[in-house]
This record gives C-alpha cells, sequence and structure tokens, in this order.
C-alpha cells in the first residue's frame, strides 16, 4: 500500500456547506506541493464556508476516484447537518473502508463518527466537542494530532497545520513535511496563550463559549447522527 | 477615529488570482467574529488560488466600502501580476490613503510596496522575499509581524494567524483576541522545528527554494513595478 515514488499521493478532503475553512485549507496547503488534491462534494456549484465566503468543489462524489490516499473531513457549525446527510455519510463511508488514512480536523471527527469511521478508534476534535465524540462512544483524546492505526484526527481549527504535517511525513516522508513547514513559515509565536482552555482565563473561556452557540442544536444532531449510525435502514 | 462600541471595524481583503489561499484565510477567520469582511476583486466570478481551487469574491472594487478599518493583502504566486495590475494598484492606493490600517500577509507587502503604500515604512514578507522588499527601499524587518504607525505587516503564510490576532488586538480589544484565539484553538504544536532558514537543515532549505521556483519572474515584477510606482504616467 505504499505509493510508489512515481505516484503522487491521492488527497480527497469532503466539503460541506458552512464547514470551517482553515480547517482543510491549512492542511490542503501544505499536502498539496506533494500530492493530487480533490476537494470534494456533491456538485461543482460554490460551497458557502461558516466564515463568510465560498469555495468551489473541484470534483464531485460522483467523480471521486475509488481509491483515496488520504479521505479527509474538516469540521465547522455545518457538521451538524453533515452528520445527518445520508449522500455524504454514505460517499465517506465508501471512500472510508478503502482509504489508506481516514482523517479529520476539529468537528470533522464527529463526522467520520457519524459514518461510523471511527468506532473502536481513538480521536480528537476541537476542545469544545468532546462531549459530541463521548455520545457516539468515541473514544476522545485530548491532543493537537492524534495517531490510531489508520485514523490521523486533529484537535481544532488551527491544529490542521500540525496535522497536515504529521500526515505528510506519514505519507511520503519526514523530509518533505519538513519542507513544507518551510515554505509555509510555520515558525508560530502567537501574540497571547490563549489558544486551549488549560492556558486560557476563565472570562475569555466563557466569551469563546457564547460564540459556539451551537451546542444545544450540536447535541441534538450527534444524537440523531448516533443513532441513526447503529440501527442503519436495511 | 476609534470604531463606535456599536460599529462593527470593516476589512477588506484585496484578492486576485494565484494568491494564496491561507495567507487571507486565517487572518479573516481570526478577524470575521468581530469584524464585518468583504473578499475583494474586481467581479464576483471565482478567483482561483495558487493551490489549485478557487474561492469566491463577496464584494467588487466598484461596491467596496470608501472607508476601510482594515485593508488586507494576501501574497502567492499571482503577487507578480498583481504587482503589475494598474487597475488592482489603483484600488489599493485609494483605500489604502483612507484606511485606518493598511496590512499584508507573506508576499503581499510587495503589492502594496508596488502601490506605493509602503514608502518610509518597515514590513514584513515571506522569509524567501526580502529582496523584493529591498529593490522597491523598503525596510525589511526579518519578524513574525512587524508594527510601523498603522502598517501592519505579517510574515509568510502562517504568520497570517499571529499577523491577524494581532491586529484583532488593535483594532478591538486584547480581550477580543484572546477569545478568537481560543475558539481557532490556537495552541501551535508544530511536528518539526523547519518552519524559518533560521532553524531549517541546509538541505531542507534547498529543497523549500527549488519549490518556490518563480524567483527570477518575481525579481523581474519587482523591478517593473518598482520604476511603475516612481514613474507613473501622468
Amino acid at each position: 500500500m505504499q505509493p510508489t515514488p512515481h505516484r503522487k499521493p491521492v488527497v480527497g478532503i469532503v466539503i460541506y456547506p458552512q464547514a470551517t475553512l482553515i480547517d482543510f485549507a491549512n492542511p490542503h496547503t501544505a499536502l498539496s506541493m506533494f500530492c493530487e488534491t480533490h476537494l470534494l462534494w456533491k456538485t461543482l456549484d460554490p460551497v458557502p464556508m461558516d466564515i463568510g465566503f465560498s469555495v468551489v468543489p473541484t470534483t464531485t462524489f460522483a467523480d471521486c476516484p475509488e481509491n483515496l490516499d488520504v479521505l479527509m473531513l474538516p469540521g465547522g457549525f455545518g457538521s451538524n447537518a453533515a452528520m445527518q446527510d445520508q449522500e455524504l455519510l454514505d460517499f465517506v463511508k465508501d471512500r472510508g473502508q478503502r482509504a489508506r488514512y481516514v482523517t479529520s480536523v476539529c468537528t470533522g471527527s464527529l463526522v467520520l463518527g457519524a459514518a461510523g469511521l471511527l468506532d473502536v478508534y481513538k480521536a480528537a476534535t476541537h476542545w469544545g466537542f468532546y462531549d459530541g465524540l463521548a455520545a457516539m462512544n468515541i473514544s476522545g483524546v485530548h491532543e493537537r494530532v492524534v495517531i490510531d492505526g489508520n485514523r490521523v484526527t486533529g484537535g481544532g481549527v488551527t491544529a490542521g497545520l500540525d496535522f497536515g504535517l504529521t500526515l505528510l511525513a506519514k505519507l511520503l516522508s519526514e523530509e518533505d513535511a519538513r519542507t513544507s513547514q518551510l515554505v509555509l513559515e510555520y515558525d508560530p509565536l502567537p501574540p497571547f496563550q490563549d489558544g486551549h482552555p488549560r492556558c486560557a482565563a476563565p472570562e475569555t473561556l466563557a466569551a469563546a463559549k457564547a460564540l459556539m452557540t451551537d451546542f444545544p442544536e450540536r447535541a441534538a444532531a450527534i444524537g440523531r447522527a448516533s443513532f441513526a449510525s447503529r440501527n442503519p435502514v436495511a
């Protein structure tokens, strides 16, 4: 299953309405220097992202290569709907069962979970949504990137950079990942130290939770997806 | 010139063909929680990014608000052409002379320079392109984010995260920037330490330079833009 030196790994990123753009744009950029990439959706019409503008898919589900080296799911506010979109879940399940790596960033792991692809695997998600993994009986691990077998899942939003470089090192080589990191000048210097609840002040945590207002809606979506994935209609 | 508490700061991001998506997508995401954002281009047709897919602008140059709190330019392989696109440069110069903050990420600073907006200012760019600033007699500073008066410029590609949070703290408040950082889970943990030439191995630096193959083309573009900005056609 190793790629030959002359074949670029094929990466399929499934997008959907109200996905978080940088969940996939950062790892896409890290990977695309060395890989063939597909931005996948049902049609080639522009898909609105949750930050307020749209991106254009490159490949429909119907035209997606049968065998992917990487299947990747981003998260975002639209992940609630994605978890209940049977056409999307069927496609994810189909490509996921043959992909070399089944991966996600942020709440993309909840969509993988809804497709039944994280049963018995450990996974990461955004710090605010580990209850969603737990509700699907998936073992959440509070790390930046979690690798369990061929499942590679990243934490929230910007974890996609660390995820993308980690995945590139596994897919091709550590040297290629180092080169990608240098081209991207990924030499972070955050102006504050509030990137995770363990180091943020209580008032910052409260403000962040207030911005992420879809908690009840997401809990309901997880409940429905969890039930559906375990009780498929024959 | 401070925004009233009831008015969201207005951010205008100028895109162009073959721009680097994450140069602006990362700061856009950091800012858009608290700001009104516009993705600006000549038309509303999809604009191809240098990583292989397109984004859809939200606002044409003609419909852009006259007074922006932030004017922002991303970089990318298309910055060579942008530096010679008179319609783009005229628009950037017009909005830039009235904007509260004139900003860029990566080689976006070369486009600002071509529009004459960095004369007498210190600025950052991608580590590989400081010669471009020097060719335009702009003082390059090798820092992640450079603030000089109302000019705020970020280093290469992923510096846009640090840039965006730094700018948000200036635009609104440090507390809002901390909240944005927490929502984005910006708690970086790069798998390698090769994000800048000062810490990368020589062979990694050579590989990165080989990937950034437009050096001669860019040097020529800078020469032409530099000449044009100092010798405008009356």
